[in-house]
């Protein structure tokens, strides 16, 4: 097994605050080793989307990605917030380089099939779809890769595809040739055991553990999806997922960050 | 001195006609050896700065890249042009990489002095702008680096800049790791001997004929800039410089492509 390989995921509410995105852009360049950021979206291509005068397609409540929201991401994730990161990143002296899927090849989706709802111009990752050898050239000459979230099918087409999905993918597919921690960034400072309580964090869950948290109601809504996606990426080999607040990065070499999901 | 680089610029015109992109870019995908493409903006940038009622800003008839405009040409070019030329190459089997300046920290410019005009977020490339040792990390890599015409100047700020002069700062600086060709491809066959006449190509320039050509009035307007930056490239370290059809750019390695610049 080779060295140690952070994969880290920022969501829309950090990038959405520029002051924010620049303490959390320090806080990552500081960090020691082998490292990958994943970035979500956040709110500029909505507004984008708006002053453009596009409307947000819906089909049973579900967003639809139709060619005009496709260009509108591309733009702002894959340029705007990608490119402005980047040069974010260098300012602190990460030596970032941006990518989106279709970049080296590095994450092949393919289309979300129709059954129900056609979700358009979206990206369902596989097993395969992560070229791990791409992004080991990358990481060996010492780039900082900085994923945003699209991807491609391989013949010309860009996919629109859900920033989790693609850090835990690269999390799992580069547990083969790194020792891998997988990092939810989001603002809260971990999963709580009482949600009104900032400081209740609880610091390490085990998968026993999560069921019993879960049947207790402590884990509950949004959280469940997201523990269950961290616990899959554990099994399928990343060494462990943490999950804590983008502004305290700096306390995760010290093993003080967040809350820490282990096997068992 | 190392292997054959080639360093191909393709302007507006071809990218705002998406038939003729994809046929030129099938022919550079199959462009055997090292190379790299540096892509205009096109119309899209315009359009789209319209579509969100941004004004464009000319001083003295000089276009003013403001922070608004900035962040469409950043959108624009680094993001939907970049992405969707590089999933295309991808899909014609070649391993494109995206890249603005800030990647992999590949250009670095400064803001452009204001002096009588402040045009804004502009980069001026220098002489030591060009980081040849990433993109020579790239080329070796068996990557093939897609150039969007941003730059930043290692401070954070992303920077609107010309892709001609991207093209040849990239092609003056790699020309002291690789024998290095600069393609200039645009809408004609060449410099032509009659410009009603396009099959009258001139198939070889020397600098001293340039001077007998400007004289004699064949070589006028708009084409005497781009020649004059042609030599200084060939001055500086170039091999050659090639001037010629997008659409006839599989002519190339058969020595049958537009015209061509020699320094005597």
């Amino acid at each position: 097994m080779g060295s140690v390989l952070n994969v880290i995921k920022i969501g829309g509410n950090v990038i959405d605050d520029e002051d924010q995105l620049q303490v959390f852009l320090e806080k990552f360049a500081a960090l020691q080793g082998k490292k990958i950021l994943v970035h979500g979206g956040g709110k500029i291509a909505t507004r984008l989307a708006a002053d453009m005068g596009i409307e947000a397609k819906m089909i049973d409540g579900r967003r639809v990605t139709d060619q005009q929201m496709l260009d509108v991401v591309t733009m702002v994730y894959a340029g705007l917030t990608n490119k402005n990161i980047v040069a974010n990143l260098q300012k602190f002296g990460s030596d970032a380089l941006g990518l989106c899927g279709a970049d080296g090849n590095v994450i092949k989706a393919i289309k979300r099939p129709v059954k129900d709802i056609d979700y358009g111009f979206v990206g369902d990752i596989l097993v395969d779809s992560v070229n791990t050898l791409s992004i080991k050239k990358f990481l060996e000459a010492g780039f900082v890769p900085v994923f945003s979230a699209i991807t491609h099918n391989g013949l010309g087409q860009l996919l629109n595809t859900n920033a989790d999905t693609i850090a835990s993918a690269l999390a799992v597919a580069l547990s083969k040739v790194y020792e891998t921690r997988l990092i939810y960034c989001f603002e809260k400072n971990g999963v709580l055991r009482d949600v009104t309580d900032d400081s209740s964090v609880i610091k390490t869950i085990k998968s026993d553990d999560f069921e019993r948290l879960k049947s207790a109601g402590i884990i509950y809504e949004g959280m469940i999806p997201k523990l269950e996606n961290a616990f899959l990426a554990i099994a399928r080999g990343v060494k462990n997922v943490y999950i804590g607040n983008a502004l305290n990065l700096h306390l995760y070499q010290q093993g003080e960050f967040g809350t820490c999901l282990v096997s068992k």
